[in-house]
């Protein structure tokens, strides 16, 4: 087939340097904070297997194997409205909640269902790269507006929205713990970024994967919990609290019109998300003594990861480094002296086996080339010392 | 918010009729031929389990949890290489075989690859309604292809390649037991199908979700195994010889140019299929033993349920109704006299107990509206004489 024949549209999507990065995480004794994945030894697989027997020997057992409404295991939707309502400031209505196919593709959807090709959509720069995909594969135009260590900056968002060229569509933000800079929006921000959406009439679209796992400081609401916020559409995901092989995620779709549209655009999609998988996840959080221990092992485990790695950081890091000090989640953001690519750096990781994710791909423009993202989730906190003081020689060796 | 903000491109996708079916399916007493679902009493829901627990407790438990390729789970692609061998008369390799999210989001990548908004893509008339609304989710020009009981008329084919007023993109093809009118291609309609479509350049999908359910007739190999087909693109799912509620699907993409672009556009809408359902499909399909016999059973009862359809709509149905004889599937399809609107007739389907697909929504274009869907794997066939009497009732009350 000519590639001529194919779509013009979604011939900009490339596979990315991720090919590169899987390559040398699959080699042996490398030591990776490259992806974004939860530590597996903590995935409670008795407890899933235990479940997976209840549901298959019980009444419902047929109608885990059999096709399903798009909208999602009515269960599940419901135990999301009080899920939500314990953490987040707003309790959705499960009429409200559409269960997806893991996060992206709710990202996909409301990229479909918003965006005409060329539409803008702003979003934090940098900015998770997997929601960069869904809006690319949409032919949005992303823009990226600047932030500091508290989030977004309101000033930069109104001159973002005045100064672009094509209909503003959407606004993206991760809040909480952000992928990839692990920052987290002050509840003065979210306010601030809240009104200056609320005054262009700009629609916040709000992902919250790593909300659950906070390790210090308080809480903050969402800021669906806003009155400025309107609407917005909100996104959890059982993925980073129970295990992202079960792809089950839910998007909170506030706005009747919204759902109306992203139901029938889900349907397009792939029918419904796994009803076996919808009915697992069910079945674990549901049991809220189960899932609250579970959360608190994975809290506490994450937290002494994300310590072992900032005290590497501390330890081994040459001079004219920086790096952000996340309150949870599962990454943090290292600033490498101006001089250094990150990309660059990749080619020698193979050498020094150690792998991560240079900053490149999570900008929207202006990329500074020498940033890099580490995960700190997957990686026991015992061999952290050692993985760190290897990117520590890698960068010393390019510097 | 306001409607406007929402993308023009998607506005058209609206939820089908099919609320009105689903409402009627609900009722006590209801005897449905309506849906396209699998017999759920047929559904191996001990082998599941027991495959759970082996999958959770053993080396890759921990891998069904986490996060995975893109591509699929490798053992699964390597095993739909020999399946496909098995019956299709062609072999893929496992580079060229995708793991997709049920056929439904084949369809919605296929759509996506191939369509720019406005392009046209051809298909039997009537077509498959989950196609219709992925390809009109991608702004297609869905233009029907006239067909008779040997399958699409490679006349008709050729004059609407030519006749078409956008660039003719994709061939869309359910040769084996169609949906909905259970009409299957025969070999030498294969063959001058896929010699027109080669003429033109134009690139085949072949979907084939029904092929392994065939009760009576020789099995004929697919048009992907034909040197006209080219690099045709062929489709294959769980859904209908296992479980529909795991969502798993394989498309096998020979094109090398398409694989590369359909790979990143699989990972914007949902980064990978659910890893533990993969493994669950595999570990079910690879005991050979066990699945040769499972298929034997679904085969034996559906064979037995579309005989009891058979039967009883030559016993019941008043003179000017007409319907397929099909040699597999799950669906046959009624033609009633010309003065009979089958949408209407649903109208009063409440009353007498009974559900259907109306044929309005499969069309293309140029509805043939007294015509109508049913659909005979669901139900047992104990019940089916009761229900096809009720639709004659219905039938006969409305002429």
């Amino acid at each position: 087939m000519k590639l001529e024949g194919l779509a013009q549209r979604t011939r900009e999507l490339k596979p990315s340097a991720v090919r590169e990065i899987l390559k040398i995480t699959q080699l042996p004794e490398v030591i990776s904070f490259a992806g974004g994945m939860p530590a597996p030894e903590l995935f409670p697989v008795a407890d899933v297997a235990q479940i997976c027997t209840e549901i298959l020997a019980g009444e419902i057992g047929r109608s885990a194997l059999q096709y399903a409404v798009t909208e999602g295991f009515l269960p599940l939707r419901e135990w999301v409205c009080g899920h939500i309502a314990s953490f987040a400031g707003f309790r959705p209505t499960s009429e409200q909640v559409l269960i997806t196919t893991g996060s992206q593709q709710a990202l996909d959807l409301m990229a479909r269902a918003f965006v005409d090709p060329g539409d803008t959509v702003l979003a934090e720069n940098p900015a998770y790269f997997g929601a960069i995909q869904a809006f690319r594969a949409a032919e949005t135009k992303l823009v990226g507006v600047a932030s500091d260590a508290q989030g977004m900056l309101p000033g930069a968002l109104e001159e973002a929205i005045q100064s672009a060229c094509t209909p503003v569509k959407l606004l993206y933000l991760v809040p909480n713990f952000q992928n990839p800079t692990g920052a987290t929006m002050t509840m003065e921000r979210r306010r601030e970024i809240a009104h200056v959406a609320a005054r262009f009439d700009l629609p916040i679209f709000e992902d919250d994967p790593y909300g659950r796992l906070r390790f210090s400081g308080e809480e903050i609401p969402a800021i669906c919990s806003l009155p400025e916020a309107g609407t917005a559409t909100y996104l959890g995901t059982s993925s980073k609290i129970l295990a992202p092989g079960l792809r089950v995620a839910w998007l909170v779709v506030r706005d009747p019109s919204l759902f109306e549209k992203i139901v029938p655009l889900k349907q397009a999609s792939d029918l419904h998300t796994s009803a076996f998988t919808q009915q697992i996840v069910h079945g674990f959080v549901s049991d809220t003594t189960r899932f609250g221990s579970h959360l608190s092992a994975l809290i506490a485990a994450y937290r002494e990861r994300r310590d072992a790695m900032l005290a590497a950081l501390g330890d081994h890091m040459p001079e004219g480094c920086t790096w952000t000090r996340p309150d949870g989640g599962m990454f943090l953001w290292v600033t490498l002296p101006e001089s250094i690519d990150a990309t660059h750096l990749l080619q020698h990781a193979r050498a020094h086996k150690i792998a991560f994710v240079p900053g490149e791909p999570f900008w929207l423009d202006a990329p500074k080339r020498n940033t890099l993202r580490l995960n700190f989730s997957h990686t026991p906190a015992a061999k952290t010392g050692v993985g760190i003081a290897r990117l520590a020689a890698l960068i010393r060796g390019c510097s």
